[in-house]
This record gives structure tokens, sequence and C-alpha cells, in this order.
């Protein structure tokens, strides 16, 4: 059905239909002025992040599903990224009319399966015409630990740098979708017929990492909690961007061991290990997270991560001199510039 | 400056400049992956609004002062009508990039006019490109009284309907601004120099119910720690349509008193009483307040908007059977239906 015919509250019993229904801490989830929910004992965190179509993402190799998805991912990771536990979201979009009910059904059911297996419930939102791009803006809620929030600004010289799971993947998968001549994405129809299997299900994987990236939140909520990480931040412009926030807002410097830094067998089996390290080092989105912690640290580190499932790599140390290196394997020694995504930069 | 020189991060130095710092209670602000505060014992409220170039404001009567206070007064209404205490606000800004650094100081002054009155500050936002329209969505967040928040859903037969301030202003205001060629308004030009200066007074004050809203967040605090209030909803899509969305909720309907609907006397003077009920029956974005009460309360609300410093007047009944009905000075009934806004119906 189109937008118009539906309506803003037909839309709005739309969106209630597909989402899972909050528990009873939520006493006005979606449809009144405002949400309101019970706080837990812990301090509260919100983050908003914006998207805008032909400058986040292209519909024209993006599915509404997808899109949603990626969108509330990128959210949760910002929640894992202080450490925290996240709990609700609320989605305000500006769309054209055009993307009929199936359009706003799909962009729903992106956002629920990226929310879902966390128990994060939709509680708000706002749904409005848009006379240019489509916009979505994800606002959500979550809670820190008891130890209070992981920030940016707390890396202290000598402790280790960590990243958790590969990077670079992501960057590639956007290469891959935006050479593809129009058309979507379909894991049946590969590269369009003339690559084999195997590197059709390769381009598949870093299409997937891409479209529909995973939050590390269990590591967060872990690390966190545990109060071994010192400053975190997620992957979300680049590996070299990100780490220079953490090292600017605290006042320290980094040297990042090359050889350390984790790429996925596939993308360097489809770039050589040099390339893949690049796409590491400046590709964005890969929604991994970078930590610090005390070097006395290590085996607990290891073993928290391995709680959470997930992979992590020590990457490099804090150092009392300012500004970030990169060691090669053979010792040489370069300035590692934040060469990430950044708005308004031409 | 050029928002492509300034970047994203200068942008947010910018902002930061702009903005009152918040309290030791919030522990991380602008800047961070997520802020960060300790609740209060309350409910947390929170709510989110967009608003779109070329739907929602035009940038060709609307300076970006104007628009960030209009959209910051329009959140603040969501949480008033909840009858809580607005506490933080995000802002996600969808910018051309030819708006400047000016554009965005400005943007940001406006947001500031509108929540430092009532201590409300900034904790975080985002900053991003748009390929087409500006596009602003805000997030406040609140804490709800000790008796929780008043939500539309609970009004009840028998209650009695009341409204704060006046209604019509607003669409009013809008109607002068889009009839105006070209140009902002300025009080100084007046309309154009061929009216006289109480009618050039009398046209500014409607602009400015447009463009400078006032929120009723001390009433609507004070009605929702009273308990006095059954049920509550701002004024933004229009009386018709909001006091609808109580009734559908709440299973009930209502009989308005035609002759006890507020409007300003600078209203009724420029259009009759009889348009300018009509302006105030279905003309939006007045932000005020629409709550319901037991009779036996009368005194007790008068008393408690007297300490707000709000008018108010007692517009109606609550009755068991459904529908909404105007009832004339000469006792004449007539259906009273939803003619406020609504997107994507054309």
């Amino acid at each position: 059905m189109r937008l118009d015919r539906l309506g803003e509250f037909g839309a709005i019993d739309l969106i209630k239909s597909v989402c899972a229904k909050p528990g009873p801490e939520v006493r006005a989830g979606i449809g009144d002025d405002a949400a309101s929910f019970v706080p837990g004992p812990g301090q509260t965190l919100v983050s908003t992040d914006m998207l805008v179509e032909g400058v986040h993402f292209d519909l024209s190799y993006t599915g509404f599903e997808d899109l949603g998805h990626r969108s509330l991912a990128a959210n949760l990771s910002d929640i894992a990224a202080m450490g925290g536990t996240p709990l609700y979201y609320l989605a305000s979009l500006a769309l054209t009319g055009g993307e009929g009910s199936d359009g706003l059904t799909e962009l729903y059911r992106g956002f629920e399966s990226a929310a879902m297996p966390h128990g994060v419930r939709a509680i708000g939102g706002d749904t409005c015409r848009s006379t240019g791009p489509v916009v979505i803006s994800v606002t959500i809620i979550g809670e820190a630990g008891p130890k209070g929030p992981v920030l940016r600004s707390t890396a202290r010289p000598g402790d280790d740098i960590y990243v958790t799971g590969t990077l670079g993947d992501s960057a590639a998968g956007l290469v891959i979708l935006r050479a593809r001549p129009g058309g979507k994405w379909t894991e049946a129809g590969g590269q369009g017929g003339h690559g084999n299997a195997a590197s059709d299900a390769h381009a598949a994987y870093l299409v997937s990492r891409h479209l529909r990236p995973s939050a590390r939140v269990t590591a967060g909520m872990l690390l966190g909690g545990s109060g071994l990480a010192s400053a975190m931040i997620d992957v979300s412009d680049g590996f070299s961007s990100d780490l220079g926030h953490i090292l600017d807002e605290s006042g320290v410097g980094a040297v990042i061991d090359r050889e350390n830094l984790p790429v996925s067998g596939v993308l360097s089996g489809l770039l050589g290990r040099s390339k893949a390290v690049r796409s590491a080092l400046h590709g964005g989105e890969d929604y991994e997270l970078i930590f610090t912690a005390r070097p006395g640290a290590r085996k607990k580190v290891a073993a928290l991560l391995k709680d959470a499932g997930t992979a992590v790599s020590l990457v490099g140390k804090v150092t009392l001199q300012k500004g970030a290196y990169l060691l090669s394997r053979k010792g040489a020694v370069s300035a590692l510039r934040p060469r990430g995504y950044e708005h308004f930069r031409k």
C-alpha cells in the first residue's frame, strides 16, 4: 500500500505490528507524546545517529531491510563502545512516500533483526514525509555498567591497545557493491555469473559485512562491567580516525604494530596482505571495538573476550608522546594519519 | 566559514562553544560515542521529532535561529505533555554544507534559546551532510513526576477538558509568512510598509507565535507532579486532531463548548471570532496543552495553572459515548472531525 493511503497513523499501527513489545518497565511506548521507562541503577546512555540517502547509503544496492539492520547496528555499537547494555531505540524516518508500506515494513524488520538478539525494543520514533533523500535517525538508549561508562578520554600511557574481530571487510564490501552495475546484491546472483562459486562466496561475505554488520554488544558489555578497558571507541569512521579520537581526547599517542592488525582471510586472499591492511587502517563501518587496558590485564582480557565469543588482537601500545605511528615487521616506523571518513571534508 | 572547511570535528567544537555546559550528573557529553547521565528517581521520558525542509519549514521565511528555537520547543512540549521535566537534548542535523558555520551557530543559538530557560542541556547529537533538504531530528530526555507520566489513554467519562493559553495563532502566523513575497520576517519591515503600526504589531505577534513558540513546560510539570491531569497531549497537529488522539486512545468521546475555545484578541480582531475559532480548532503547532481532570478538581486546577503563570480554559467534557461534538452558543450540536495535519495524507 502507498504511504499516502496508509497515512501517518496507519504507519504507526504497522510499526507496532512489526516490533516486539517491550516489558512492563516501559509505561508509555510507541504512539504517546514521549516514551517512558523505569531506569535501572546504572548511568543512562543515549546516542543518536543520522543516515542520509546518497551520503551514507545508496538504495540502488541497499534493500530497506539491510538499511534498517545496518543503522540499528551502528547505534548498538555506540552503546557497546561505552561498555553499556543497549535497551531501547526510537527511529525517526523521513520517507518520500513512494517506498510504500512494504518499504516501511522492511525497514522495521531490519531494525528488529539487529535489535531482537540483544533484547532491545522499539519505544517510539517519528515518521514524516521528505521532499528529497530518505533520512533515518535512530536514537538508542542503554545503561552503563556499575563502574560507569568507558570514555574515549581515559587511555593512559603504557596501556595496551586492542581491537576486536577483523578490520577492513566492510569497506571492501562497499567497493564490491559499488562496482556492480545497478541491481541489489543477491547471494544467488553472485557477481553476475562470471565468477566462480568460491569467489562469489568471498564477495558475499564482504558484502554482508557491509550491509549486515554486527555490533560487538556482548564484548562491550563485559568490558564495561569488568572495568578492564581504560578507554574504548567503535570503528565507524575507520581505525586510523577512531584510534585518533581516543589519542586526541586522552592527550596521548600510540605505536601500532602493523603485523598484528587483524584482517580476515577472505580480505587478504582477495587483496593481498598489504592492501588488506590498508583497508583495515582506513576503511570505516566495521563496528569493531578499539580499547585500551593495562598490560597486567592481558590474561583477564583474553578470558573475557573468550567468554564473549569475540576474537581480539593486541595491536599496539599507548605512548606518552603524542602522535600515532605504524611499526612495520622490519622495524620501519611511519606516521599513521587519520584517513577515515569525515563529513563536509572534501 | 564553509562547513566543508570547518569539517565535522570543527563543527563539534563550534557546537560545544555555543552550548551551555551540563552539570556533573552528565559524565559523558557531546563528542563521545554516547552521552551518559545519572538518572533521577522518576521514570525516564524520551521523545524524538524530525523536521524536514520543504515539509515542516521553509528557509525562505525561517531563519536558522528561529528554526532551532521552534524545533526544540516542539520537543519540550512533548515532555510537558507527559507531565515531566525536560533535562537534556541531542540534535541530529543533515546540512547541505552551504549553510556555513554561521548557519550552524544560529541553529544552536535557537536550540539554546528555547532550552536554556528550562535548564535543558545539549549532551550529544550528530552532524552530517545532506544531498537534499535540511533535516533536523531532535531527541529530548526528561523525567516524569513521582506519580508517573500522564498518558493519552487515561481520560475518563465525566472528566473536564481543559486547554492552556490560546489556540490558532501559530497557523495564522504561518498564513501571514506564506503571503509575504520572499524575504524573511523582520519586525522593522512589518508588512512591507503598507500596513499601519498596529496591524504590523498584530502580524508580528502571530508570526512570532509560529516561529518562536513557547512550550508549556512549567504547566506540564506542575500538572504531572500533582496527579490532577487524568490524560494530556500537546497541540502539535491541531486541537481537533490532538483531542481526537486522547479520545481514541481512551475509548471515550467529548462535547466541546465552541464558546469557550480560547482565541487571542489579536486573532479574533484580525479574522473575526468565527474564523478565529476555525483556526483554533484545526490549526497546528500552538504547543498548548490539552488535558482532562475530574470535575471536583476545578479549584485545584485553577490554582495550579495560576502558579504556573499559564492561562487555562475549561472547554468541554469527556463522554461515555464515542465521537467528538461541538456545541454552539445557541445549543446546536455538530460533529468535530479531526482536520489537523497528518503526514503522507493528501
